[in-house]
């Protein structure tokens, strides 16, 4: 092997040992920590953070990708040396345009902002942490500043979840999508709402974690390679290629919360599961954009896991674990009360149809106030008005209406959320080429297989971890670019059937 | 501060950081870790051990020690300033000693020397890994020569796990112990062995545990702190003096198996949690040598877990929590098979009487084999011959010899096993003069109290950490310097009332 790549590996698997140590601190802080630990464990997962950092942003690794580039160069962009170089190469450069001395004064003040949101939001105070904000959105411009270059201020705030995502090709794509999506969940809401009184019963956490466990089994979540444990908020964590974690949570009284949970991780765990073991240790080992992953979460939670295919196999199942609960409730009713459409305020207790409508308000507000075409003091009051024309609905307070959602208050104002609705478009672009590639996945996963789908899905995106961008791998697994038309296409026929439309 | 105590104690927070996150790496793979994640957790402990080192064995840590020399000395022995700095320069020195090469040399024989191990005992080969043992010998013998000036060759390899201690005060010390442990054993065996069949019933696991949990944290084990989990092999570990767990296995044919071992690993946790908190993140925040760690296992297991006084207040208990197993069982019985002594062939399963007899012949040997005066291939005789004389019995094959124990094939030879013979000696010397500054401690155990006991080790033992050597405390907490007589004499006290000697 080239030497100089040899050499840079070798210091990448030093990072990722780094990062992967620090992954397993916070997973189990999350799930198994007794309280007396808390105060070590945020300074040991800062030091392995700052050694990792150093380690990655040394300049011996700049000079290396520098030698390197010729014979990167030599190779067909795809092969893998070429990628590997490619990729870090992307992330040195993020790494190194931000000075240390900016990356410490942000984490400050969002630890800081984070912690009066956390007062605020009960008190239904936005006035309290709107000068938080306000700085906030400060160091998002800041930081967005350090990448010369770009066509909108938002890009570079989105190129770090969604890379080569741009405002420019979002905004008109989302206009387009809500024009659609808007009449699709008019004609949904203009029904009788679906009755879901059948998984507001008691469902016991044990048999509720067997169930799900059972159904990612059969998914393809691979248990020798991960493992599921209980924490606040569910999340999938990573290890190695081989130790890839999920959590959940268990609500006995709702049957939904915890079982589609444990699917939507373990559909990030899955493609996770499915990259190239030759990856390991390397940064093309994970996945590649923040919406390509969570298509994956997106496809096995809906798609697949609150189809009508994949209840022919699995009802008489969940009726045999809840006989109690469930034998007297038909298969349509089941099948209708875990796709319930409702206009909702809170974005996380959203359906898969209104879910996008919450979305696009954030990334909307997030553009215009990085261009400075909305002032934060308007925020909350554009909120309500927003909330009304998209959703008919306008909340009681702030609390639910501007202070719901974390990701403002703890992180940056600019791609915090596009990635969410662009998993939903994507999910259902590869799935259309799936099923056009394997007509017989509907077939097998009413017989309680899905290695067909998981096939494709492992040949086409998971195994190329993050040697493509969101985009590339879109025009290689699907043949066209980024489009909102199978998304849309699986929604009408869905809820066409679903709700006789 | 001093501004180069500053920089020390920074530059150990990160050695320190790197090494608790190598703990938890440990303790996930004891406990949690899936299967598939073996290869890369291997690699990732590797890679902070590594990295722990380079930071520590930093010339520039070297050069503050000597900038630092001055104002130690200017202080007195015991202030925590001097104390940091005396045991960061002995580790510092032992971890510069020797070289990074040898380290590397010796881990890959032991891991090799292991592997063979676990498939040489089964199949009863010692001719298998003599040859491998032959090089440990060697390598024990090189280590042992980068500290010079030493009395005897095993005096460096005992040094590491208890530092101060020789062979020249151990090896008298060890023939006075054991000419006074044969006469106990020849009494004890001479009766009729204690009836231990009501601790051979079926208890079901679940209520093993929280009979444990129970009586530990009566003891004094903070659960805010720490944590029990189920591994193969019981263990305490250390993330932070915040996070300091332990681990059991429960057999459900043997009621003693995981309670002692519970209180035991507790034990071992208590003086960690006892650590002044404010030596969190430095050397001094950690038990001072495997001998003095060991004693307080074994006071909390043996002297206190194993006591009449003890059993007073809990047997009502355990018999609630198992009343088909011990409601006709009475209070001498079950306090006589909890101490049942014989003579047996693994040290792993001995009582509290022989096992010294166990742990001395293994100490002899290693003196013997780095004198030379043994050669390797003799040693499956001499063991048989050892056991023969000192126990009156012969292992049926090597096994259950001189193959049973790890140590030697996954380790050094010199320094492995004297600490659990010095934690029974040191555990009765502590306890003697707890007594006598809190007479009321026999009294609060039998109410369930355990404030006197923990309190007088915690301000004698506990809190210091490293700050002192197993000599300097045993001095400073009881007077004189190390002892067998309390630990004889409590053996004799006890057994002569068990056993009406």
């Amino acid at each position: 092997m080239n030497p100089q790549l040899q050499e840079l590996k070798t210091r990448l698997l030093e990072v990722n040992d780094l990062n992967s140590a620090n992954a397993l601190l916070s997973w189990d802080q999350s799930t198994y920590m007794p309280s007396g630990g808390a105060p070590a464990r945020g300074r040991q997962m800062a030091t392995l953070a700052r050694l990792a950092h150093e380690k990655f942003t040394d300049p011996a690794v700049g000079k290396l990708l520098d030698e390197l580039r010729p014979y990167a160069e030599s190779l067909p962009y795809d092969s893998d040396d070429a990628s590997l170089i490619r990729v870090t190469r992307r992330e040195y450069e993020r790494a190194t345009k931000i000075p240390a001395e900016f990356v410490a004064r942000l984490n400050e003040h969002q630890a800081e902002s984070y912690q009066v949101w956390t007062e605020a939001r009960p008190a239904n105070d936005f006035k309290r942490v709107q000068p938080y904000l306000e700085k906030t959105l400060d160091l998002s411009r800041q930081l967005a500043n350090y990448f010369t270059g770009y066509e909108h201020i938002a890009d570079p705030l989105i190129d770090f979840s969604d890379e080569g995502m741009k405002v420019s090709t979002l905004r008109p794509l989302f206009a387009e999508l809500r024009a659609q999506l808007v009449p699709i969940v008019q004609a949904i809401t203009a029904q009788p709402a679906a009755d879901d009184a059948c998984l507001k019963q008691n469902y016991p956490e044990a048999q509720q974690l067997a169930f799900g466990q059972e159904v990612i089994k059969a998914l393809g979540y691979d248990f020798n390679r991960g493992r599921q444990d209980k924490t606040h908020h569910p999340f999938m964590t990573k290890f190695s290629l081989g130790d890839v974690r999920i959590t959940t949570r268990v609500k006995e009284r709702d049957l939904s919360d915890a079982l589609f949970s444990t699917i939507h991780e373990a559909g990030h765990a899955m493609y996770e599961q499915g990259i190239r073991m030759d990856f390991e240790g390397t940064p093309l080992a994970g996945g590649t954009s923040s919406g390509v992953h969570e298509s994956q979460s997106r496809t096995w939670e809906n798609l697949v896991g609150r189809s009508q295919d994949f209840w022919m196999f699995f009802y008489p199942r969940i009726q045999a674990a809840f006989p109690e609960q469930l034998t007297g409730v038909s298969f349509e009713t089941f099948c209708r009360a875990i796709n319930k459409v409702e206009r909702s305020l809170i974005r996380t207790d959203a359906d898969e149809v209104t879910y996008n409508l919450h979305v696009m308000i954030r990334f909307d507000f997030e553009i215009a106030l990085l261009e400075g075409n909305l002032a934060m003091r308007d925020l909350p009051e554009a909120w309500h008005a927003r909330y009304q024309s998209d959703l008919g609905l306008r909340a009681p307070d702030d609390r639910d209406g501007v202070l719901q959602d974390v990701h403002w208050y703890g992180g940056i104002i600019g791609g915090s959320f596009q990635g969410y609705t662009l998993g939903n478009v994507i999910s259902a672009q590869f799935f259309q080429s799936a099923l056009k590639a394997q007509p017989g996945i509907p077939t097998q996963m009413r017989a309680g297989h899905f290695d067909a789908l998981r096939g494709w899905l492992t040949e086409n995106v998971y195994q190329h971890g993050s040697k493509f961008t969101a985009n590339e791998i879109i025009q290689r697994a699907t043949g066209r670019p980024l489009s909102i038309e199978p998304y849309i296409r699986y929604l009408r026929t869905k809820y066409r059937e679903l709700y006789q439309l």
